[in-house]
């Protein structure tokens, strides 16, 4: 399918001017970004009027299905949230489930512009099922943890063998839940599973103060950082989620070991855990990537959202409205993410995937025109995406999802599964 | 004109559980809140499938017309947003770049769910032609300070006199810039006015630290809420916008005056003012309302986005996740702001304004159907308004605007009005 998008402004990255012109698509890539031509034969011709082309935005960190419990664990202390409304419904939970809460996601992600996801969570042939669905790039994010580790590296390598090989739109990430939940002898397989095949790993770092503070009694003063480094965890690079508490010399072992670190502002926001040091990291020069976390705690998958926070919570945090400008957000939630989970795209290049957001200009909260980087971050939200295409496939388009399945089913699949769960837990 | 909402959820107050029925609207007001039925001879009736009407929200604190300059002035320190980019626009601001500025505002407003406002600026009678155009409910809040005090009190006098009767959906505060900007005199001299007339006042109010310092040492030791109640400013209570920096018996005097605290979630939080002490305001018995402050500054007027703001930022202050609910937001921003500015709505009863938002929840954001409250202010954001009624008319309807202006002459004019302050400031 070749597709021609025509009569727009585009921002090819955040840190160029934004032009007139237009896009080519032919299948799954792009193969012209520039000003307005008359040679392509298009199979579909899509007058932007206008409007902004960017790259579609990268959730480097969520727990797609878990979309489910949104709204069910909300106002509460993140013990409380964790222990006696989340686990015990993840107890029973099957891949139909993820399938489903999964689609939930996707199709808030596509509404959304959400293009790319790393995705942590349980049954990951469920997840990439539902991924494949509607096109997305998908970076699946073992999650270990020494409860769930039977036959784990036995899964590890084989999950990593398929999802390695199978297509350019996905990748699998060898990785653990956390520290605080790992056996160092988890720690050192997965470590050795990382050396010997060369993969990048992943992993929730740093998250709280007491995650740190634990870390260091149980390990000699090392804080997580410190303490996977010395085990080889991050031999290879990788990503890290959160890293709230990072201090200089935790930053500084990260960026030397190519990890990226995810934000999440909203989750920690909402579950009271902190700011992670976010001005700290683009003062030293690393690239931070932004996911939303689980709608569990969230509760919503903006990016929209994560950008703002992202940006505004440095200015409060270093009390300098100057701290962490727009074009550094917008940045994190395309280039950053698209690079540090290992797809080609998050700018609009020629030969990169055809992820693309059509952002509405033309809405109140957008004008005046005087800088659309600026409003992107500070006043855009997900009722300006007009349409979202994933690797060429017009997936969301004006409030018509094209993306395997429809939100009708979604919706119903989503209340079955999440009832059956809440009755399963109750009866047990 | 009468309409018949049905097939509905209805929040008739976010203290109350929703329900299955209708909404009738005879005029500007509602006539009928309850369960089905079918005596109601209307000249219009909506289908809601299912989807859910709460109250119009009330943007407690604004200055519209700065949405002529959105994206000007991003990622600056306060100082230089202000002086170097803001006043020298503002001083050549004509009645009709206030009438524009206003109506884009209106049209931001209207798309978001915002039915009331309060809005401190220049030129009354020209953001009342905006307001009225769209019916909206209307604070005007005057802001005098020393520097444009010229004929003040005759101008409070007049507008006063106009607004107080003019409308139901209209009320005049006489009210000042800041304390920092006002001399004893001009404090005095509308305090003065206010008692004799029995007005409520309105004002900034201790918004950065510096403002409180400042004032302290100006007035042996008093904070701006005391210095001001010595001076009889509160003595009919009022509305004071910000409070970031009040303390314990700072809002113990607020609360005695009767004075509503208008908090600013992402202004504050943008210009690296502060967190203003929402839980302290509840857990004390205060009603605080909610305002986006000026596009300038926030630089949307999303009272989603302040909602999410005004509970999850005190779970980040208090490094408590349970603290200030959902609910607590969604009644500041519906509720405590209309009783605070006086105006029959802000819940949907009978003989109240008909007020009234239809949200989608039929949309990936809102599902599964486990608690539409958390949802509303952690999860929804303008995507989800689908209608908005201003006093019983449909001002805005899934992308249609009814306010008296279209939009396509509302955005030329916020530009060319734009484009014609920054030349007369760049040849000043």
């Amino acid at each position: 399918m070749k597709i021609r998008l025509y009569n727009a402004k585009i921002m090819a990255s955040p840190s160029e001017n934004i032009f007139d012109g237009e896009i080519h698509i032919d299948g799954e890539r792009i193969v012209y970004v520039g000003t307005t031509r008359n040679d392509f034969m298009a199979d579909r011709e899509i007058d932007c009027r206008k409007n902004l082309l960017m790259s579609g935005l990268c959730n480097a960190h969520t727990h797609a299905a878990m979309s489910l419990f949104r709204g069910i664990a909300d106002d509460l202390p993140l013990e409380a949230w964790l222990y006696d409304k989340i686990f015990p419904l993840e107890e029973f939970l099957t891949p139909d489930d993820v399938y489903w809460g999964t689609m939930l996601q996707i199709a808030e992600f596509v509404r959304n512009g959400i293009t790319c996801f790393a995705d942590m969570y349980f049954y990951p042939d469920a997840v990439y099922a539902a991924a494949r669905n509607a096109g997305l790039c998908l970076a699946l994010c073992c999650g270990l943890s020494s409860e769930n580790s039977r036959d784990a590296l036995k899964e590890i390598e084989k999950y990593f063998n398929k999802y390695s090989t199978i297509s350019r739109r996905v990748r699998y990430f060898p990785g653990l839940h956390a520290e605080y939940t790992s056996e160092e002898s988890l720690i050192t397989a997965v470590s050795d599973f990382a050396a010997e095949t060369g993969a990048q790993t992943y992993i929730h770092l740093s998250e709280t103060l007491k995650e740190v503070g634990d870390c260091t009694v149980r390990h000699n003063g090392l804080t997580p950082p410190q303490y996977l480094y010395k085990l080889g965890f991050f031999d290879n690079g990788g990503l890290a989620a959160h890293c709230v508490y990072t201090d200089k010399e935790d930053l500084a072992l990260l960026k030397q070991c190519g990890v990226v670190p995810v934000i999440n502002g909203g989750s920690n926001l909402k579950l009271a855990s902190g700011i992670a040091p976010v001005y700290s990291m683009l003062y030293s020069d690393m690239s931070p990537a932004i996911g939303t976390d689980g709608t569990a705690s969230n509760n919503a998958s903006s990016m929209f959202r994560e950008m703002y926070l992202f940006s505004c919570l440095q200015k409060h945090a270093m009390k300098d409205a100057a701290a962490v400008p727009a074009e550094s957000a917008l940045l994190a939630a395309t280039e950053n993410g698209y690079r540090a989970l290992g797809f080609e795209g998050g700018s609009l290049r020629k030969g990169n995937f055809a992820d693309i957001v059509l952002i509405d200009l033309h809405s109140p909260n957008m004008y005046p025109h005087s800088d659309h980087k600026k409003s992107l971050v500070f006043s855009a939200d997900n009722s300006n995406v007009l349409m979202t295409i994933c690797g060429g496939n017009v997936v969301y388009d004006q409030g018509e999802y094209h993306i395997g399945e429809s939100p009708e089913t979604i919706y119903r699949k989503s209340e079955e599964c999440l009832r059956k769960l809440q009755k399963k837990a109750a009866t047990e």
